[in-house]
C-alpha cells in the first residue's frame, strides 16, 4: 500500500466516524411508542459503509472553507438518502437481499412494513435536514441543496435508474453500451455527482468551480461503477466481503461483459484521469480528491 | 342540500380539476424506457380523490392574494406526498388493499416493485416542486415550505403515525383516547394542518394569521377523522363507495368505539366550531373554509 493510499484510507475512516456521529444527532432518538421506526432508521443509516458520498461532500466543502458543521449535515443528509435507497432495493419485491454490509437487511432484522416506512422516513429526514436553518444561514443555499438532491434521486435520477435496472432484468434485455451508461448515470451517478458538487453550493462557489466539482463527480462515479463491475468479475468473495460473479450469473450486461476486462480497465483509467483533470484549478487542498480518483480503480473491496 | 353546500361542492370540484391539471404538468411525462415509473406515478397521483389537502392550500393562499400558479404548485406537491403515502400504505406488506378510489391499487395495476419505486419518486417529486424557483421567487419561502412538509410527513409526523397504527393493529392493543388522538394527529393531522398553513407561508402572512390557519387545520383535521370513523360505523358501502364497518371488524379502537356515537358526534361538532373560531379575524374570503368545516361532519361519503 502506498503512503498516499494510507493517507486517503485514514482520512476516509476519520470522515466515516464523523458522519456517523452526525447521523446519530440528525436522526430521531428512540423514544415513544413509535420507537421501532426510529430504531429501523438508525439501523439502516448509522454505522458501516465506505461513506464515499459523505466523504465527497466533506472534501468538496473543504475547498471553500465551509464549516465542518454544515458539511457534516449535508453529508449526513445524502447518506440518509443513500441508505433509504438501499433499504428499499433490498426488499423482497425488489432485489430480495438478506444481507447488507454483513448484517441482516432491515426487513430481515425488523419486518417488511417497518422497512418500507423506515426507507420512506429516511428520505423525508434527508430533505428536512437540508431545509433546516442550522444547515446554512442563507435560505437560497438550503433551497438549492434540496432542489439538487431531489433532482439527483427522483424520477429522472436514482429512482428512474432503478426502474431501468428492474426492467432490464425482468425483460432479460441485453443493453448496449449507451443504455448501460444511461442506467448507471441515473441509478448511482447523479447522486455521486451531487455529493461532489454540494460543497460548492454550501460555499457559494463560482459557477466554474461548482461545475468543475460536478464534472469530477461525474467521471469518478462512472469509474467507480466500472471498478465495481470489474471487482464482481474478478475478485473473490473473501476480498470483497460479498458474493462475487453475480452479474455474470444473472446474465446481466455490464460494461465489463460488453467491452471485456482489458478495455473496461482502460476506460476506467481514462475516466480517472479525466476526473482529476477537472481539479486542475484547485490547489493542494484537493489532493485527497485526486487520491480518491486513483483509489476507486485500485481497490479490491 | 343547502345552497352553501352546493357552493362548496362546486368550488371543491373546480379546485380538484385545477389540481389535476397542475399535477399533469408537475409530473414527468411518459417517455423513455423508464416510462413505466412515470406512468405509475401519474396513475397514483392524477385524477380522483376529494383533494381536501389541495383545496386547503388554495383557499389558504387566497386569503393573502397569493398567485394561483404558486398555490397550485404547492397544492400539487402536497397531493403528491399524500398519493405516495397511499401507494405505500396499500402495499401487501402494509394494509394489502386491492382497490383505491374505485380502481386497482398501484401494485395491482403495475407490480409491487414499481409501486414501491413510484411512491418513493412521488415523495421526491413533491420536494423538488417546492424547492424549484417557479414556486416562489423568495428562497426563504421555498426552504420553509420544504421544512414544513418534511416535518409533517416524516418520522415525527405521518410516517411515525403509520408506525403507531401498525403496531397497534399488530399488538391488538386497545389504545386509550389520548393515544388515539396522538396517532391520528401524526398519521393524518399534521399534513392537513400544513395544508391549511401553507398559503400563509406562500403569502408571507403575519405570524398570527399563519397560526390561525394552522389552528383551523388542526381542528378541521381532528373533526375530519372523527367524521371518517363515524361514517365507517354508520354509513353503508353504497354511500361511501368503500367497504364500511372495517374498524369494528378489525377490533380497532377509534374515538367512536371509545366514546360512543353520540359523544363522538358532539366532539366533532365542538371541533368544527373551534376550527371556525380560528377564522374570526378573516373576512368573507374565508367563507369557503368555514363551509368546509361544517361540511366535513355532514358528508355521507
Amino acid at each position: 500500500m502506498t503512503t498516499e493510499t494510507q493517507d486517503l484510507r485514514r482520512a476516509m475512516a476519520r470522515a466515516a466516524e464523523e458522519i456517523d456521529q452526525a447521523l446519530d444527532i440528525l436522526l430521531p432518538t428512540e423514544e415513544g411508542p413509535e420507537a421501532r421506526l426510529y430504531a429501523a432508521m438508525r439501523y439502516a443509516a448509522v454505522g458501516g459503509g465506505k461513506r464515499l458520498r459523505g466523504f465527497l461532500v466533506l472534501e468538496g466543502a473543504r475547498q471553500f472553507g465551509v464549516s465542518r458543521h454544515a458539511a457534516l449535515r449535508v453529508a449526513g443528509a445524502i447518506e440518509m438518502l443513500h441508505a433509504y435507497s438501499l433499504v428499499h432495493d433490498d426488499l423482497p419485491a425488489m432485489d430480495d437481499d438478506d444481507l447488507r454490509r454483513g448484517k441482516p437487511t432491515v426487513h430481515k432484522a425488523f419486518d417488511e412494513a417497518t422497512a418500507i416506512l423506515a426507507g420512506d422516513a429516511l428520505q423525508t429526514q434527508a430533505f428536512l435536514v437540508l431545509a433546516q436553518e442550522d444547515t446554512h444561514p442563507d435560505p437560497a443555499v438550503r433551497a438549492e441543496l434540496v432542489r439538487c438532491l431531489a433532482q439527483a434521486s427522483g424520477a429522472r435520477g436514482m429512482c428512474g435508474g432503478q426502474m431501468l435496472d428492474m426492467l432490464a432484468e425482468e425483460g432479460g434485455q441485453q443493453l448496449d453500451e449507451a443504455a448501460i451508461g444511461r442506467l448507471q448515470t441515473l441509478k448511482t451517478g447523479k447522486l455521486i455527482e451531487f455529493s461532489a458538487e454540494a460543497g460548492a453550493v454550501l460555499g457559494k462557489a463560482a459557477a466554474s468551480q461548482r461545475h468543475a466539482l460536478l464534472g469530477y463527480g461525474r467521471d469518478l462515479g462512472a469509474a467507480f461503477q466500472i471498478a465495481d463491475d470489474l471487482l464482481d468479475a474478478t475478485a473473490t468473495a473473501e476480498e470483497t466481503g460479498k458474493r462475487t460473479g453475480k452479474d455474470a450469473e444473472a446474465g446481466k450486461a455490464t460494461l465489463v461483459s460488453l467491452l471485456g476486462l482489458e478495455r473496461a480497465r482502460l476506460q476506467a483509467d481514462r475516466l480517472v484521469d479525466q476526473a482529476k483533470s477537472h481539479l486542475d484549478g484547485f490547489g493542494e487542498r484537493a489532493d485527497l480528491l485526486r487520491m480518491l480518483a486513483d483509489f476507486v480503480i485500485e481497490r479490491r473491496n
